[in-house]
């Protein structure tokens, strides 16, 4: 076998053989394969695709790359949930106990990640004494006994995919969806996830700015997870605004709160009520979606999913009495407002844009290096479609330097009002559940 | 300016500036592109071509990467002949003389290359004492003197070509148009030529198997010729079946010397002259493509053709008296007959294959380090339509060794012949003037 012919074969639009792409990812994960020719296929795959039995290879093959997470020590399903990203996200936050109360196992691997504002694991951070420093045997007992734990990621899981992205990012073939999705769902499987639930964000804040392309996306993970044996099922939703108001760690950390108690944002509410009903369904916790959103609105009415947060915060060394009053959280010196110039209907807030004046304030990290200030910045206090005066707050800004122009300034451009009233967006376009 | 930004414009199907063509010609020749970020931008080259002003950029850019052959010494308008590769293909050995002996300088550099025979040196070098070590100043003198000399390649010229032609040959992405084109223009362009004659070859035994690829590689390097300043033309012919009737290099030469003296193959002869009449018509030595044939056919029956060649040999060491006696050219041992199976008409010779079967008997190089036998190859006696008796010779084997039998047995699985008539085909299929 010979990797030129290979891409000649991709190049020329035919279907690869599964041996032919593991000769590939292990020819390329072990050195064997040179980057020139792996770059060459990759763009072969860009302009050609791969059907969905090529993709679900591509992903097997990437998994058995590296170290796979062994679950099988911890009772029921284990349900993963991954996004594939936006601004203000503190779903993860939610759901894992959320779901958990109604005995979902949640065992959860958490990154730092770059970004707008931190990881899950930076955001736990803000609550005093939380700690992730588990051993594997530490985490499964207490995913058995708790239903829920957090861990860092550890071992080395898809290392062919580590490599493919690194290149992909070089060579201009980031953006194709059977290279998308195999990476995403080969670090899912590997993680060690029975059923995965896929949250596809699409807009100006997500990744996918057009519809078309999040659909893709999501029929491309749900096939492929259901092909590799994991139940798989996505969710596309809105990311054109920021999710909720907060963006921020503990701005977040106190959303996801208010939230668990009944008091969150209505979307971030929603989107977690979406998403933890197939949560729960494929965990096998209840019979249909509908049911199932049923047990977890119960759940936050009645304070077990608020209970069960707290029970996991005191589980890894967190100080639960945060939970109670938030107002322990870190707090940022300065709270500026942002008053609207007009009055009218808000038009836009062009999430990416919103997320990156959060980053200037210090929310997220531009690079490894950077230290996270997890107690600054943003709250909205309006979202698209909402009726505004002129002097009214559009958002507050929380944050530790008083010199912030350059975000005000970046702010009021990309939050427009309109005289006429704007229609609210949908927050959920499809689901997708084959 | 950054490489992958320029790989996702033309990933996206944009016309790339001079200034990015350069910038990736530069930088990868020298180094500061890596291997992997050029095999992308080649990948996404094939499958999004350039257009015209793009092509004639990064055949300049790579002329421009390394050393230019200066003939400005040299008096009159130097034209150049290049062929996309046959089989049996002895024209510039018959044109060289041929277009000299009306005026035309003909300053030929010429390779030994790898193939089913070996390069314009090799045969040349069947002639006693023959040799091309010639400094740059006889060179010139010689042409200036006797309108024809040949020298061996030198020079490190287009080293963006040479490099980007084996990243091409690794990655799938040798047959592009806009790649063929700007790699076989620049090394004619470097090589000083101020006209260039293309013979671009289809059919079985040529790279552009089809003659709509073969047209559009005609119209590209046409196109490049004269926008970059070089008048150029192209002649479409047939390579479904070798050309003329020798294989081989002490072969080749022969039949360069009856064709020369008016008694070669109809084929290669009518190539000769559709090729030739457009070289004069170039070097502004005719009014019209017809009235250089004219001079053409008038200087092989007035014998100054044949005796330009002889001058030609003589002024390069070589034994003239071999022009005059063919037979006193290396001659193998043995000359094996293959007699025809049944009756009927020839229907096809595959031309490469045929090729294939005359470097099995020694007449070509597989790699660089082979020794050519420059006595063997193979003659033809038929033709496609011809008619045919069983037990009527096909084609002669000349070879040094008796066992042929491999040798046999590919020839006869590539020619076939038929109960029906066979109408013999076109030799020109069309030429490209502008």
């Amino acid at each position: 076998m010979r990797i030129s012919d290979i891409i000649e074969k991709k190049r020329d639009g035919k279907e690869l053989t599964e041996e032919e792409i593991r000769y590939f990812v292990n020819g390329y994960t072990d050195g064997a394969i040179p980057d020139y020719q792996a770059s060459a296929l990759l763009m072969a795959i860009y302009f050609r695709d791969m059907n969905e039995t090529e993709r679900a290879v591509l992903t097997s093959a990437m998994v058995e790359s590296g170290d796979q997470i062994d679950l099988s020590a911890i009772d029921g399903t284990k349900v993963d949930k991954h996004s594939t990203g936006g601004v203000g996200d503190t779903t993860t936050l939610i759901l894992a106990p959320w779901v958990a109360s109604l005995g979902v196992p949640v065992a959860k691997m958490s990154g730092r990640g770059l970004g707008h504002t931190g990881g899950t694991l930076d955001k736990l951070e803000s609550i005093p004494g939380f700690h992730i420093e588990l051993s594997n045997d530490e985490f499964i007992e207490l995913v058995n006994r708790n239903k829920l734990a957090v861990i860092g990621q550890s071992g080395n899981l898809t290392p062919a995919d580590k490599k493919l992205y690194s290149l992909r990012d070089v060579t201009a073939t980031v953006n194709s969806i059977p290279l998308i999705a195999s990476s995403i769902m080969s670090k899912k499987i590997a993680s060690g996830a029975d059923a995965i639930v896929l949250d596809v964000k699409t807009g100006s804040g997500a990744f996918m700015k057009d519809l078309r392309d999040a659909e893709k996306l999501a029929h491309a993970m749900v096939s492929i997870g259901n092909r590799v044996g994991r139940k798989t099922m996505a969710v596309i939703s809105n990311m054109s605004q920021p999710l909720g108001f907060a963006i921020g760690n503990a701005l977040e950390i106190k959303e996801a709160i208010e939230t668990l108690q009944g008091n969150g944002p209505d979307d971030l509410t929603e989107l977690c009520l979406t998403l933890g009903s197939r949560m729960v369904l494929l965990a096998g916790k209840a019979e249909s979606v509908d049911g199932a959103r049923e047990m977890l609105i119960q759940n936050m009415h009645n304070g077990k999913a608020f209970a069960q947060f707290k029970k996991f915060l005191i589980a890894q060394g967190g100080d639960a009495k945060v939970a109670d009053n938030p107002e322990l959280l870190p707090a940022a010196t300065w709270r500026i407002e942002l008053p609207a110039k007009k009055s009218g209907y808000i038009d836009s807030i062009v999430a990416d844009e919103i997320g990156k004046a959060a980053m200037l304030l210090g929310a997220g990290r531009a690079s490894k290096e950077s230290e996270i200030d997890l107690a600054v910045g943003i709250v909205l206090h309006k979202k698209i479609g909402d009726p505004v005066k002129e002097g009214e707050s559009l958002l507050t800004l929380h944050t530790n330097s008083e010199d912030v122009d350059n975000v005000k300034q970046a702010i009021y451009q990309n939050i427009t009002i309109s005289d006429q009233p704007v229609q609210a967006p949908s927050l959920i376009y499809k689901t997708i559940e084959s």
